[in-house]
Formats: structure tokens, sequence, C-alpha cells
């Protein structure tokens, strides 16, 4: 049983795929999308047998509420400004994680540590935010395309923080403001070092399970 | 009363950012600065009164410290020169951390594990300025933008070390001296060496608490 | 015998690297080739000599398939569409692999620890197609490029997922949906998060054994 | 007596940063030079004495070693082609770490750690050399600013590895041959999951003692 709707929601990641093939598409559309119905079909009788067979208690595994969402999703008429939830079906292959058993204590595990990281997240965000207003302030005017609003600072300072491509963002800066490696090491150390004990959360957590 | 207090933080923060904004001061500027005039009337009542309450002994908790300066820097006018300070103004955002107890354990947590870093982060900056003395003296001819001075060697060899755009100094460098990616791998190989030996020293001292 | 083994792997291997030199192979050919005759020669020697001695033995270590296999592949006539199986020729040195037993050691105990990591590389990889499925749905018209069909796209994510250039990627689709900077935030954040916790699983396996 | 010396090395290393600025040669060439004459006259005598002092047992610690190499490399008459070692003149710094206890302490563990590691260095070079002779046959002709010939290809296998512009070398190479993401991303998995081993065994190490 549980296996058939494993392959289900197998073929049917599948054949979403299929779809973003116009080769595919021109050849072999109207089978790709009756696959795609007859799955979302049976997506939708799995469901509302188990709400029929656990009655209230279906709503008490946030994993129900998972399924639900992920098919109730399929279910609202995508078209004009709702394409892009029509781009989001695909999501519908997520409930391989709450179909395969091991993949369900994998993604368990993956969020019961991140409330123990709740504070040093807190701290990188408040970093990155001061960083990003401090940015703007100063480097607005001398380099706009990366920090002439606080919204586009946040995103390059996010990018600095991974590490790519910093060293060119920071060499525009300085042509203007030669002070201006002060700033950027200053946040990379503090960035990295805080990340890395985020990190050290997480692996010191995991040690003690 | 300490709610009120991270609330009064919160807002302060968001009214900053907000005045990065040409759209939001134009047509709320003066709500903004009001705000901000308030918070910061707040913060230094605040800071009064716990001085007042504990007398000399508000100066032996480093975190004092840290909100008198913080405060302080407020105070200070900001004009001319002085604008940089201005800019940092948001550091203010920086009193959530020791207003709140997990935050202020956090960061309490990173301190501590900095003077065990030491000697790793000595023999870190040592080989930086070593490697940087000598692509001064070999590569600063070839490769000017990078390697001209001092100053700048130590900035490409600290942007080289994360990783970032290394292949193509090296190559710049290569055209003229073939034999330069001794040079760079071997800083390379050493610096991440030494590198993931301080990452290992924080988790051991991590593990050991 | 088993150092002499090694010897020829090692020789071997050197010369097939000196083939892909046209400065040695004009000077040197014809002993190259020689070289790589004598060696290829000695490992079916050695193979045959084993398995002779073993008989249907030989065939219950997985390292004889390995030694088997990599002799096999330089005996299929290597021309036309099969010059990719001349390149592959080099592979021939992995017999070090098998005939060192530290590094024996060493990569038996990296293949152990795949099992382990099972679901959540199963995690990883439907996180890498459901994203590649909504990146060429959205972003494929804008940036053909990059996202214009589901294997482009599963190789950019991959390369975004490494850290690399991903800025640049990110700010060419923004330039027209500048919403998409969500899509990239989330995607490796939720990534990095998931091939983090992948490490640990590594990390804390090699603790327990 | 040992501060001194400490004192001296900090000094003669900031002197020897100094020469490679033309403003303050200029200016104090002089002055640096006789600093830098003193100090080296200082080296030679403190290991002269100790050497005196110790007779033949001065050899038998590697510290010794190190201190005599790095003093006896100043003293090579430095002069056209030798004129690499004059750069090399800086390395005389490193005698901080064998007069600086803690630092000692650090090197010592981070070389102790080498050995316990070999098997998985051998590993990641024999993969590189591999992936470097088959790049090198494969893509040589179509790239070979990149592979041209196995030095190069060697070099830019190095510059994948460490995550740096792979994607640019990767798609350069597949607008000729479109299957050569295979290569690329099989290469990228196994020399990453390599080194993430090789990162593992230093950790273990480090945890055990
Ligand atoms: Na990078
Ligand atoms: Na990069």
């Amino acid at each position: 049983m549980q296996r058939a709707l494993i392959a289900v929601i197998v073929i049917n990641a599948v054949t979403i795929g299929c779809e973003t093939s116009s080769f595919l598409m021109e050849r072999a559309g109207g089978l790709l999308h009756a696959i795609d119905r007859i799955a979302l079909a049976i997506f939708i009788v799995e469901i509302a047998a188990r709400l029929y067979a656990d009655g209230r208690a279906f709503w008490s595994d946030p994993w129900n509420w998972f399924d639900a969402i992920i098919v109730g999703i399929a279910l609202v008429p995508a078209s004009g400004p709702a394409s892009v939830l029509r781009a989001l079906r695909i999501m519908r292959a997520l409930r391989l994680v709450s179909a395969v058993p091991s993949m369900r204590r994998v993604v368990s595990a993956l969020l019961t540590a991140v409330p123990g990281m709740a504070s040093i997240i807190g701290l990188l965000v408040l970093m990155i935010y001061i960083a990003a207003v401090i940015a703007t302030k100063l480097f607005g005017d001398i380099v706009p395309e990366r920090f002439d609003a606080l919204p586009r600072s946040l995103f390059t300072l996010f990018q600095i923080m991974t590490g790519d491509d910093w060293g060119n963002v920071a060499q525009e800066v300085m042509e203007e403001k030669p002070w201006a490696w002060i700033f950027f090491i200053v946040y990379i150390l503090i960035s990295t070092f805080v990340a890395l004990n985020l990190f050290i959360a997480v692996v010191v957590n995991a040690m003690n399970d």
C-alpha cells in the first residue's frame, strides 16, 4: 500500500519534470497531463481515506497537515497572477518525505535542531541587519548597484557572508573609500565566527543525542 | 519592564533602518526622528537609573560598559568628519544582546572561546604577514593592483585565504612568473590547514564544556 | 612482491601522464608505449595468477572485482567513439588503492560511511530536483543560459549549492523578477543546512567507530 | 632574555615589512638596513651561544635546525638569480614560532597530526593526478588555457577542488562537449567527500588527545 503510494509520488514527480520540456510536451503532453490528474486524484483519495479513518485525530499529527497543505495547493485554480502556484506544483514531490519513514526521521531530526540554534541565528540576523544599515549609509552613494537601499544591502551582505565574490565588492567600494576594508574584514571575521559557532551548536546537539 | 526595553530597542532599530529610505524620509521623516529621540531618551534614563541604583558596582559588569558606550556614541555631535559616527548609530541595536538573556549567554560563550584560540590566531596572522611581505617583493611590479604595497598584499592574501577568486589572482601573476603557483598553492594549503585547526580548537573547547 | 607491483603501478601512472606531453611523445613516445605494454602485461599476469590460485574464491572479494574491471577496461579496443576509454586508461593508477593496505582501509572506511548517509543524500537530491523544476518554470525564459531546461537548471543549482558565483546568477534573474532573491536565499539556507547535517552524520558515524 | 629575543624578532619583522615601502625607504632606508644588520647579528650570536653551550646536543632538537636554517638563509649572498632568497628573508619572522612556547606547542601539535592523514592525503593526490590526466586528454584541445598540459590541468583541478570559479571552467568545456558536466560533478563530489574525511580524520585525532 505504502509502496504503491511512493511509486505514485515518484512517477508524478517525474511527469511534472517532463512537463518543463517543450520537446516532450509536444509529443506526449496529453499523456503527461493525464498522469498528473490521476496522481492528484490518488493523493486526494488517500488523504480523504485517512481523514475518514482518523477523524479529528488526523489533525494532531503535523505530518498530516504537511500532506494536506501540499495537496491543497494543487487545488487552487492557478491562472493569471497565481501562475507561481503552478510552478510550486512540484512541491507535491515533498510527500515523499512523509511517505518514506527514514526520510521522515531525518527531517524530524533536522527540525528539532532548529530551536537550539535560535539565539545564534538571532545574533546572526541582528549582525547582518546592523551591517546593512551601516553599509547603506556609508556606501550607498558610491556603489548603488550593491548598497543603494536596505534590501539590496541585506542581499549583498548575505552574499558576502557566503564568501561569494566579496573581494570584488570590497574593491569597488575601496576605490572611493580606501578605509572600507576595515568594514568588510571585520564583517567577515565576525560573521564567519558566529556562523562557525552556529555550526558547533548543531554538532554538539547532534552528539548529545 | 525588560520586555518594554526590548520593544523600544527593536522599534528604534526598525526606525533607524527606515531612515535609510529616502521614500520614507520624505513622507515620515519627522515621525522617524521623533521616535529616535524618544528611544534615545529612554535608553539614557534607563542607564541613569541603573547607575543610580548600583553606584560604583555598575562599572564592575562589562555588559554595563557595553551599554554605556553604545548609548554614549549617540551623544557625540555627529557633523562634518564625524558623520561616520552617525552611521554607527544603528549599533544601538546591539543593546538587544545585553537585554535578551539567551543572546547574552551566546555572546559570552563566543567571547570565552577567543583566548584559547590566541596562539593559533597569532600563527595565522604571522603567516599572512610573512606571505604579504614576500608577495609584495616578488609580485608587486607584475600585478600592482593586487600587490603594490604591504597593506594591499595583506588584503589580497586575506581574500585568497577565504578562497574568493584566488585562481584569477594566481593566473595574473603566473603570466609573468610561471612558477608562482608554488607560492599560491603552498599558501592555500598552509593557511587552510591552520584555519582548520583553529576550527578544531574551537570545537574541542566547546565539547569539553 | 607487493612492493614490485606498487612500483609497476606508479611507473605506469607516470608514463601515462608523460604521454599527455607532445614534447615527451616526440622524443620518447616509443619507450613510453613499450613501458605501458609491459606494465599492462604484468597486471594481467598478476590477476591471472591470483585467479588461478584462488579459483572461485577470487570473485568473493570486491577488491578483486575492482582490479579485474580496471585492467579489463585497458583491453577494450579504444578507437573511434571509444576514445574516451583511452583517456580512462589512467584509471589503472587506482590499482594503487587495492595494492597499498593503508589506502585500502581508508577507502573501505569511506565507503562504509555512505549507506548511513543515504536518507540525507536522498533528501538533498529531492530538494535540488524540486528547486530545478521550479527554477526552470519561473526563470527559464529570463536567463535561458542558466535555466532553459531541467538538466541545465540542475547543473546551475548544484553550482549554487557549492556557493560558486551564486550572487551573479541571482542578480541576473532579479533584474527581471526582483522577488527572485526569496527563491535563492531559501534554497541556499535549506541546502546548506541539509548539507551541514550530512556532514554531521558522517562525523558522528566516524566518532562511534 | 627570551623576551628580548622576541622583541628583536618582532622589530626585525616590522623593519623588513617597512623595506617594501619605497616611501619609507627613501626617508629611512639607512636606518632600516642598519636595524636589519643588527638584528641578524643578534640572531647569529644567539645561535652561536646556544651551539657553544649545547655542543652536539644542539642538533638533536629539530627546532634548533629550524632556527639555524632560517638564519642561514640570510647569509647566502642574494644577488642576481638568488634575489628570490632576498624576498624570503622575512622567513626570519618564523623564529617567533620557536621563541614563543605556546606557538611552539601549536605548531608541534599541527605537525604531529600530519602522519595520521598520510593515507587520505595520498588518496587525494592520486585522485587529482588521475583527473588531471583525463582532463588533459579530453579537454586539452577545447580549453587549452585551462587544460593544455598536465601541470596546468593539475592547477585547474586544484582550483576546482577549492570551489573557486568551477562553474565557469565547466561551462567553457561544456560548450564543446555537453556531457562534460559528468566529469566535473563526479570530480567535485568525490574530492569534496575525500577532503571531508581528511577533515574528520584530523578532528577525531584531535579529540583522542
Ligand atoms: Na567561492
Ligand atoms: Na567565486
